[in-house]
């Protein structure tokens, strides 16, 4: 096991009814900027919960951010937020508003004159950010409970993280009930998601960690036991509860204590959003698995280990157990109506040299035992056609 | 699921040598009492990396403190932190130096002229406490990452525990390697503690939260796996730093979020170890089985799963899979060198009626599912002799 430092200090209040708990989180007298997406909750009747829960408050709206959100959009926050004085964000919405309003947070603090996209190409540490708060109301991104945001500049077209223990939401609200109106596109990509973040985190090389593999386990098993009935039955409130919690739990840092992580296929999968707009849990599904098999001989350890635990597979040997579980993943995100290949989004084959050469151009490592190399990346996709 | 509120804001800092970081984590100028216990960091060498971290810094030593650390001692360190001004207390030891400190950080605080000993009668919540940190030498209690506390007062004699997010540490520094000189029955004890602290959040009623019970399951295995190995080479790594993280996360609320605990195998070993000094790791092994043989008809449905994932029986029915599961939880505390009846540790029967009065005259439910009378107290206790 790697040595490593765990400190998560976000507030997560878990359950039916749970927004009506705001007045509690909130700081007494602070004005805050509520930052909102396309309208599904004014649909559920989340903003109705959330507007009278501050009632009485001083507080602002920001609606409209997208899917993806965009760097304009975040900066149009940011000048209302500065022009408003608002002292608090309360991003309510999915992972999408409360990563743009992670960004908005660090450039309401940013230096005078900056461009704070900055962040997202130096990966100098952020010195300062706005305090923000969430109610969560799409499980998938663990953005709730972490410290990442990703963000997309449709102009270059980039779409980039960041990592900061400064955006911690000070708290974040998850009530299970408010998604029960998710359409099942939204519940299969976050199912999908969650999924990836385990796996990005899990099939790596053995690093001696048993318990955080188990960890891992747990939630890769409770995923493909509950994703079919979020599909089923939209309106269990268990099941809606288990998968909300299995996704904060899978990037909340706890599975990468002493161990380390891959995540190539969530960097790969952010070129195919951002150049064919294809949804970021369809674009995990057409990259895994592809990755998986490209890097099966690096990753046969962990998984023969995910065939036996996770799909009780009994296959002679190990290299046929990666097989058949790397099958049975792409067959589990297929079954949640999700489509694995290039072609299914009409990407045709040219996409797998532009995003080679696209990722060719970044400096970070993309996968945990060595650096893809563009043709690495061409190769990858080739096998997700 | 039930609704909750997680939030464990410690900083855990965690591998080899990681006591070198301790000048990086204290407040910057605050005068600091150092609590520990018998010696055995002296002679470890951990006293002198703490010395060497604190260099030119002013700090104070109180050493000293017990297993089952007393009321008295406590005031003792008290009284000493309040002469000498100290700001920042830290523990390095076990669990017991660590619940000691958190007992003198509220005492520190606590209104004059009034008995700090009060909130472990009145369950008040704790209304103030002086910062601390620890540096952990002993997996076992999990204290590191939560806010309780346990503790002894032998002129009555009592055993009895509080719990406030206040006494949360700041940090807590594990080097798994500070522990390879733990004797077998120390390192025997961690394991079945850390065990225990599982099983009595894991072996209730069934609540829907599969991810909870899997989290559960992942700490039960790697224990069932690690702690052999441990007591066959103590100075293995890996083992021990699976152990010491598997503590920590056996009680640092995880297990809790949503689910409902047992602890009456905890309370009524509290009592054995208050009146016969029993180690609490021996309390523990003596009264679970004996209190899952009893409640085996409320616990069937999770003993018959226990059964199924960390045993791996196939027995025809969940009432056959209960038993040979609570056989074989008997056996693995054997297995490790600790006895596992009253009579082993010279108890005699009588025990059991001294026990169950003591516990009647307590305020507090003992079992997830109904209040164990006096009666139902004895009888466990018969169950284990």
């Amino acid at each position: 096991m790697d040595n490593f430092t765990y400190h998560n200090p976000v507030k997560i209040v878990f359950g039916r009814g749970s927004i009506g708990e705001l007045p509690g989180l909130l700081p007494a007298a602070a004005k805050v900027l509520v930052t909102y997406g396309g309208g599904s909750i004014q649909r559920n009747g989340v903003y109705d919960q959330v507007a009278e829960a501050l009632g009485g408050r001083e507080w602002v709206e920001f609606g409209g951010i997208e899917a993806n959100p965009r760097y304009a959009t975040c900066m149009k926050a940011t000048e209302m937020a500065a022009a408003e004085g608002a002292e608090f964000l309360l991003a309510v919405g999915g992972g999408s508003v409360l990563d743009a309003t992670k960004f908005v947070a660090v450039a309401l603090r940013y230096p005078e004159g900056r461009d704070p996209w900055e962040i997202m190409l130096t990966r100098d540490a952020v010195a300062s950010a706005a305090p923000l708060g969430c109610v969560m109301t799409l499980p998938a991104t663990g953005s709730e409970m972490n410290g990442n945001a990703v963000i997309t500049r449709d102009d270059v077209p980039e779409k980039l993280f960041f990592s900061s223990a400064k955006v911690y939401p000070q708290f974040s609200i998850l009530d299970p009930s408010v998604t029960f109106s998710l359409p099942p596109r939204q519940t299969a990509n976050g199912v999908i998601d969650t999924f990836v973040h385990v796996t990005e985190q899990y099939l790596t090389r053995p690093n001696n960690a048993p318990l955080q593999d188990r960890q891992a386990e747990a939630i890769l098993a409770t995923l493909v036991e509950e994703g079919p009935k979020a599909l089923e039955r939209p309106d269990d409130y268990d099941v809606r509860a288990n998968l909300m919690w299995s996704a904060t739990n899978a990037l909340n840092r706890q599975l990468s204590c002493g161990t380390v992580g891959d995540w190539s296929s969530h960097r790969i999968g952010h070129e195919l959003t951002a150049l064919y707009g294809v949804d970021h849990g369809q674009s995990l599904a057409v990259v895994h698995p592809a990755v998986l098999k490209y890097l099966k001989d690096k990753k046969r350890d962990k998984l023969a280990q995910y065939a036996r635990r996770i799909w009780r597979l009994d296959e002679a040997d190990d290299d046929a157990l990666a097989d058949a579980a790397i099958e049975r993943t792409e067959s589990f995100f297929r079954s949640l109506g999700v489509a694995t290949r290039l072609g299914d989004y009409g990407i045709g084959p040219e996409a797998a040299a532009l995003v080679a050469r696209r990722l060719a151009g970044r400096t970070m490592k993309v996968c945990e035992q060595v650096d893809l190399a563009a043709e690495d990346v061409e190769a990858i996709l080739a096998l997700a056609r």
